[in-house]
């Protein structure tokens, strides 16, 4: 069920710079992520620790949500700190406008997400995007209640 | 808690290209992936978003489930697109046979199952494939209600 021949080398080329906005929606009729599980509260906690969200948030061009989608970021999120809300992020950022439609990159790391400005991984991709490596800078641009729209600029090697 | 020294520089030597049969059996009194999260139904979202699933599906070399085991797909699939179906795939794929017996590949990508092929990111390895980097093109083999048997291509730098 396998073969294995000498390596013949793979280098990337390319350098690539994504800018765009992350919407993420969890209040209202249409909210984009949904809580799929959670701790049993305890008194001990006082944060939200122990939650798990399933996202389908659109990537847009503008800050404006109905400006142009060139993506989705499909995945979970996680708040994983007794401390803060920290999110670990598991997730797949689907391209679907211009050069990288149908491309996808993969996003796994810590969202410390009232931090200013944090780092997440990328740790791989597919399509033009095979073999990513990278990372991004969310930066929170505004938030309305429970609602997010974080400014995304990301550095791809691939 | 941590010592640093000169990068001593690791390059890939080999490349290995696996074949196999991925089961996921859903149904039926002998299930190899059952459902441990879902979001509350809600009468907007229409597809099954927002359900996590944990899995260990075999592998084989014969499409046929009864053909010779050659690994089990031990992880998580989660639906989170809230159209069509798709899965972030969280697995990692351990071998049970021949030269690659008790290494595994870390399989981390976005399965848009009813595409004609998907690819998926190898982010990374043990045993064997240490520092693997490479993809898989699952391919829908057979589904026969909610049960399917999906082909594999794996390409692995290592």
């Amino acid at each position: 069920y396998s073969t294995t021949t000498p390596y013949q080398g793979y280098k990337p080329e390319k350098f690539t710079h994504l800018h765009f906005y992350f919407h993420d929606v969890i209040s209202g009729d249409k909210p984009t992520a949904v809580k799929v599980a959670e701790a049993r509260p305890t008194t001990t906690l006082n944060v939200k620790f122990g939650v798990i969200m399933i996202a389908d948030d659109p990537l847009t061009e503008g800050p404006d949500p109905s400006s142009k989608e060139v993506g989705r970021a499909q995945g979970m999120y996680a708040s994983t700190a007794m401390k803060d809300i920290v999110f670990t992020m598991v997730f797949n950022y689907v391209f679907t406008a211009g050069e990288f439609n149908g491309s996808t990159i993969a996003v796994y790391g810590r969202n410390d997400i009232f931090s200013k400005v944090r780092e997440l991984p990328i740790i791989g991709g597919t399509g033009a995007f095979r073999f990513a490596r990278g990372y991004a800078l969310p930066k929170t641009y505004k938030i309305v209640g429970l609602d997010a729209v974080v400014e995304y600029n990301v550095f791809i090697w691939h």
